[in-house]
This record gives structure tokens, sequence and C-alpha cells, in this order.
């Protein structure tokens, strides 16, 4: 697992740094700063994950800041854990660190997309007066004690109303196959596909998906998956069934589930900015 | 599908009236939310869900603000549509009119715990002055088409790092047992408890799990299944996969994944009010 491979480099270099800045794709920060939190527990070193909602080769690029705010964090203060340091608003002032196994990523596009969910922000650091605040105290009490292992056996199953008891049965079975995952699961996606609408949301809740700007979007788009655009999961499910519901055959259901029917689409969201 | 009854019932008796109040759970308030959003496009009534986030017995109750507002928007509007009234803020002074289909309950527990996603509100109600603001025009050119089929064979699949391809292969069944679901995933669940630890959390990103608000959340409990408390479930599932890891047995995966290993976990929340 890649956590393990982080999390090990880190235990091996750490006494040779003052700080760890970690560059990281924003899609899966939560994940691995909570694998790494745990992975690290109680590390004496500080390690912050920066990610950029914007690639680093446009005007609007937030790469820059959220750079340079974790590397002025480290080196003014003498926070010890795992953070994540992104922007906390829209403008390029003020970026937030947060407690890396407490935040989500709430916005598919904006530079602030990320929060903390029930937590405080470690401090914050203004770009434009070149000044730290710490908000809250890191608990530095824990021995560090690193401990990698993984056990990846393990489903996800979203509670919602009209599930099928059956969904479950996949759990029981624990032989997986080791091979290459990804090409795997489009492979099984691609099958489904020619019998199925499969929609594609995004689990950020605010915002909208768009598959055309990464490879691994392209590809899912050619196995036939359909994008949900503005709507988020619950909305996209609830109009999934009503548009195979309308009679039609697959492509009328997707003609319809790409339609705006009441309101739940719009081609431009708002607060996009 | 409960669904179907609603939007009958409020296609047959929809002349009869000024305006429609329909009194619903939290929950999944979103999902039905949509759904008649959908079956009943363009209807030429006002139609308000209305629910609370705390019970009509309690002194902190938003239920009775929730149904006045809802009652004098639809007496002092000519509002069309199906829409959705709840607290806007953790006060009891202002409620929002926020269109059905474009809500999200963003917090287990706060009388302000729904958002419109990516959309507008239709208006607010001001408790305290006895004020209507409209803040957003709705669409009222659809003509009026009630449709109500559904197909509700449909899946829901988190995709999330450590996902297997495996996971995807009970898609393909189609025959479904009829009987009654909660019973049988109950079931399933229980049984999958014995060899496994079952995690529950909530869809709602902040806030924290309480099993046992409910029966519901109480049956659960008996099965075998544990919360996930402040944790949002992308949190928990990594944790999971973490306290699995330790080579214990089940029963010592389930004390590491409930005790505060990193500060992920906390007994009492911010922000909770």
């Amino acid at each position: 697992e890649h956590w393990q491979e982080i999390a090990k480099k880190i235990d091996e270099e750490k006494d040779e740094y003052d700080g760890i800045i970690i560059g990281h794709g924003t899609d899966t920060m939560q994940y691995t700063g909570q694998a790494l939190s745990l992975m690290l527990k109680g590390i004496d070193t500080g390690v912050i994950l920066v990610g950029s909602q914007r690639s680093s080769d446009r005007p609007s690029s937030d790469a820059a800041q959220n750079l340079y705010s974790a590397a002025k964090f480290l080196k003014d203060t003498d926070f010890k854990g795992i953070s994540v340091c992104m922007h906390s608003t829209v403008d390029d002032d003020l970026c937030s660190l947060m407690p890396a196994n407490k935040i989500r990523k709430m916005h598919t596009s904006r530079r602030d997309a990320f929060e903390t969910v029930n937590a405080q922000r470690i401090g914050s650091v203004d770009y434009r007066k070149d000044k730290i605040e710490i908000e809250s105290k890191t608990d530095n009490s824990k021995e560090y004690d690193p401990k990698f292992d993984l056990d990846t056996q393990i489903g996800y199953i979203k509670i919602r109303p009209g599930m099928k008891p059956e969904e479950l049965d996949w759990i029981k079975k624990k032989e997986y196959n080791k091979t290459e995952h990804h090409e795997e699961i489009l492979e099984k996606v691609e099958e489904i596909t020619e019998n199925a609408v499969v929609v594609m949301s995004s689990e950020c809740i605010y915002g909208r998906t768009n598959m055309n700007v990464y490879d691994a979007g392209l590809k899912i788009k050619e196995t036939g998956v359909i994008e949900a655009k503005d709507m988020h999961p619950e909305l996209a499910y609830v109009k999934l069934m009503w548009s195979l519901g309308q009679g039609g055959d697959l492509e009328e259901a997707e003609r319809i589930f790409k339609s705006n029917i009441a309101g739940e689409t719009q081609e431009r969201s708002i607060y996009n900015e």
C-alpha cells in the first residue's frame, strides 16, 4: 500500500529534517491524512500534506501559497504531528493548517474546498502579512510508536432507501485478486454499463463532477459511465431510479438522467467561483 | 414504494387545498424531496416537507417553528412546487424554504442541519418579525405531468482507496426478494458481524452518530454494529483498516476502533451546539 510506503519513508527520514512537506492529490488526501495520522501517532516532527485545487500551470493556482504557508508554519512554529495546509478562503490571503485526520474535501473545485469536520483548525498563515496564528493546541502527549499494518479486506456500503439485502453478499468472499485493481474495476464497470446506466457523482457534495480534467476521468468516460454533474450522490441516486422508471430503454433513461427535469441540475453552478 | 403513495395522494388532493404540508423524518427527507420533485414536476400547488431535528416533546424542539413558517409561506405567497422548510440558524429566528431536490442534511443534530447544495434558497420566514422574504424565483414554466414509475434495482457503490473489483459482482444479479427488506438487511448484517467488525457512520458528515435515539438504531446496535460517532465515513473506513491491521482478534480491533488513537474522535463534539 502507498500509505505504508509514505509512512515508512517519513519514519526513516524524520530525524534528518526540521519538518516534512508531502505534495498530494486532493481527492484522496483525507484518506492518506487519516492513514498517516494513525500509522505515525505521536510523531515528533511536523509533517504537512499540501495539495492544490488548481494546477500549478494556471494563473489561479493555489499551489505556491499552500506550499509557502506550509514551509513557513514548519519553520516558525514547533508543530509536531500530521497536518494539511490548504486555502481558507477563495482569495489568496489565508491558509489553514488542519489536523489531517479531521478534514474533508467539501467542494470539487474551489480553492477553499477543505474543511475540518467536527474539529478545530491548528492554525493559519496570513500570506499577505506573512503572519502565523496558532488556533488550537496540538496534543503532543502520545508516545511515538509507528504501526504500519493494514487489513484492506474492507467493504463500503451506502445505506439508503431502496437498498437490497443481496448487496451485502459479496462481503463474505474473502479471496481477492491481487493484480491491478484499477484496470479490473474499469473492466467490470465497462461490462456493467452494457446492461445498466452507471452514474459517477462526487463525494464532495458541493461543486460538480468533470470527467474531462484528468486521464482517470477520461478512462471512466470511455467505459460508458455518465456524470452526475452538480447533483450530489443521493440526488443522483433517486434521479436514476426515476429516469429508468420512465419505461424507455437504457439510452432513453440516460438521456432523461442528463436533462434538467425539475431544476435538479444546472449547466453552470452558482457559488462555483 | 412510499414515495409513489405520497406523490399519488398529493396528485389526488391538490385541487382541494391552497397548499400541502408533509411531516417527514429528516434522515431520508432529501431522498423523498428529490422523488416528489421528479414525480410531480410542474405541480400548480405549493407542497412543503417539514421535519424537526429535535423531538416535539423537548423544549429545544424546532418542530413548531418549522411548521408555522411552512404554513405562513403557503398562505402568504403564491409559491408552487416542492419545497422543504427547516431552521436557517441554531436560534429560533429564521426558517429557510429550500428547493426539495437541492438539499442535504449536513449535520446529525443541529437545528440548521439542512443546506441547499449547489442552489439558492427559495425564501425565508422571519419567525420573530413574522416576515417573509423571497430570495429566488421558482421556475413555474413546466407543464404539470405527474409520472410515478420507479425502477428500484439500483446499487450504490462508494468509490474509494482500497476498493475491490469483486464488490461489483452483485450488481449483475437482477432477482431480488420482495419481502421485508429492513429485517433481511438486519439479519444479513448480524451474520456479517459474526466474522467482521461492522461500523455505522453518518452520511451527514458533520455531527455524530447516536444509535440510542431511535428504535432503528437500537436494532442495529443489537446486531453488533458499532458506531463511528464523530468520525465521518471516510475517516472511519481508514481507521477500521488500521484497527484490523494491528493483528488482534475482532474484539481487539473493535476496542481499538472505539478508542481515540490520534485525536480522530472525541467524546464531545465542538460545534455540536
